[in-house]
């Protein structure tokens, strides 16, 4: 962890949030939007997710492909977890390998149109689906691999690290983490717990307090990912490293995983009210809102 | 941590436990079954334990030695208990140092007889000679330090990691960990307690889902164990260490280790009956005791 | 973590207290006594703390000009602690750095003759403020870096690791550390708790049942500082990472902050007294009464 904070060439630290995409774009990062990302509405109903099970080997691969960078709107998550529940409750399917089909983005994380402007019921409505993606995720039978193909901050990285195992490409572009302090919120607990429990307690503080976004490389130096590959190899590789871990019989290693996670998955589904009215009445303050806008209108008028 | 799992050589993941020990010879592992142990069983009354204690320095060797892979029977762990009581009162006695006699293994883990066959009355008698030792040895009084002079899966693993100090031979073909949930069956909490506490959450988990065992490089890297010298160096630089340990004021040493692992302990003390009740109603399942009858075939026909 | 222990050239154990210093000089470290310091007493007025706040930038720096060794003593801590507070409350404050105008040493630690004859009421009151300056600290609503540009024994260390960042000059004759078991006496539980944080558990716990004083480079790869510098560059250095603390929207800083040490920071508030009945019954027995004579004397011998 030591240097990670010095030689960090994405430390692009601004004094307040409009300045954050230049930023990030001046030190050669790709554009995604580090936080919140503002999805094109096509009110498509094309599915945002495709998912192959492959009978023989008992793995499925969820692709996440709703351009321009897999936002996590509410749909999304939606989607998302409709999927997970069947594969969760499908018997032949055993391990998931979770990648994204866009160029440069795994996903850039929590969909902003969804917490601008919406009534507090439909902040709460979203807020619900961000935990109960984590909560399939995190506390999933199955055996569960991130292909981290491109950028993946803030809700993103919190898929990630809701996963068993994390394999991401060895491009120092791509970045991930949750960094969304930079942005004047504040992860909340389940976030920091999933952190905590992945790079322990002094990197997610520092991680955390500076919203820090690590390359891929100083993602896998503080243990925020556990391997690099090259690009075209992160699906292979994951498929590779799933084999592995389908060979460990199931109902020990379902057990074992329980085991390490229950706590951390009981902290939120006893609090998941309370959690709900914090972010509600959080993210619908005028302040908030305000930056919010400002945000948007630059998202805009960088795409102008 | 990172990489551990894609550069492991004896990562020898197999689709079930008849496998297990061809895999880890191929892999040049040396062949100690990696779990469950098969004693010979020769009703000999010699002990299996020899203890020397050196009035002068006030440092204690306990070494195991019982062929061929110094098994965790009952027996063995009631003498090994026995000893380390009797030690734990000797006002002369301040740091033990634990080895084996033993060529390339320090301990092989739990004894398979004891929980093949047997009846849930002395399945429990067993696993609360298991308990007993672990309790003893992390609270001790004594500064302690594992001399790892082979290869130390499952209980003997956590043997180690009960100690205060762990220097181990500096050979590849020795490996430790806890390695359970590759023969199906599951560490308990206070086993992985003990993990997290030594090489932290991530590592533990990792660790406890795949059931990995390390080769002793990649125990240091990760901090399961703290120190790697040539194999005829182990006990001598154990005794060299051991006269540092006890430089400390033993009141002052004592109080904070019991500060910094009193909340482990006590979570087993005040779940000792329900630990033993689950072991004994799992380890007594038709599914699991079938398990252990091909393991132990497979045992007695590869030394046939 | 490895190998820390077996290359320490500062791990200079001795049977017993009075050794302690002699050993350190002898390992060519800097003469600060290790833990407890002696104050000369000069009863003068002149402050022992210099602030300086630039309203531009909205820092402050706090200088430890308490001559010879920055001992923590009731005046210091009071000093200390009513500076700490006035920037707390004072608006155009946002970031702390403490660093200290004297040469090769940060700060020795407590006071020793805070503790040797004293009533147990003024114990008592020492000991609430020490528990003060640690609360103050590590709950600050400020951004806070150690700019440590000396040795940072004990007390020392303890301050440090109250900070969000730590810069420490690249001299490997400055060695930091909570050191308290080396002099027979035990760090408790809220300084215990704040290494974990920082270093996680088992490193935590070789160095406290040790009292390990690392040096510089060694307090790096344990992550006992975050960064290392050379000498002249430590303020400069901290002043530069401050710049990027306070790009961080300070209110989600703070929650962030809040949410990492809360837990922490509780424990002490509930079990405020009972810690200072301890400390007081334990500083105010014979034999440690007698420890810290002998102590004395030596240290006394060593300055005639």
């Amino acid at each position: 962890m030591a240097n990670v904070l010095r030689n960090s060439a994405k430390f692009g630290f601004s004094a307040g949030v409009l300045s954050q995409l230049s930023i990030h774009s001046r030190h050669g990062r790709e554009c995604v939007s580090p936080c919140f990302s503002l999805q094109q509405r096509n009110n498509s109903t094309s599915p945002k997710i495709k998912v192959d099970l492959d009978n023989s080997t008992g793995v499925a691969v969820l692709r996440m492909q709703s351009p321009p960078v897999n936002s996590l709107s509410l749909d999304f998550l939606t989607e998302f977890c409709i999927n997970l529940e069947k594969l969760e409750m499908d018997k032949s399917c055993r391990g998931l390998i979770i990648t994204s089909t866009l160029s440069k983005v795994f996903s850039a994380g929590l969909d902003i149109m969804e917490m601008y402007g919406k009534s507090p019921e439909r902040c709460g409505e979203f807020w619900k689906a961000v935990q109960e993606m984590w909560l399939k995720l995190y506390g999933s039978n199955m055996a569960t691999i991130a292909a981290i193909n491109g950028s993946s901050p803030a809700g993103g990285c919190l898929m990630s690290i809701g996963c068993d195992y994390r394999i991401m490409a060895d491009n120092p572009r791509y970045s991930i983490g949750l960094n969304e302090t930079q942005l004047g919120i504040v992860a909340p607990f389940w976030f920091k717990d999933t952190l905590v429990n992945t790079v322990g307690n002094r990197a997610a503080e520092l991680s955390l307090e500076l919203g820090l976004l690590y390359s891929a490389p100083d993602a896998l130096k503080i243990g925020l990912v556990d391997q690099l590959v090259p690009e075209d190899q992160v699906l292979s590789t994951a498929q590779d490293t799933m084999s592995k871990w389908l060979a460990v019989p199931d109902h020990a290693r379902q057990i074992t995983k329980s085991m390490m996670r229950k706590q951390t998955i009981d902290k939120l589904l006893s609090n998941r009210e309370a959690d709900i009215t914090n972010f509600v009445s959080f993210i619908t303050k005028d302040s908030i809102q305000r930056s919010l806008r400002m945000y948007l209108e630059m998202l805009k008028s960088r795409k102008a």
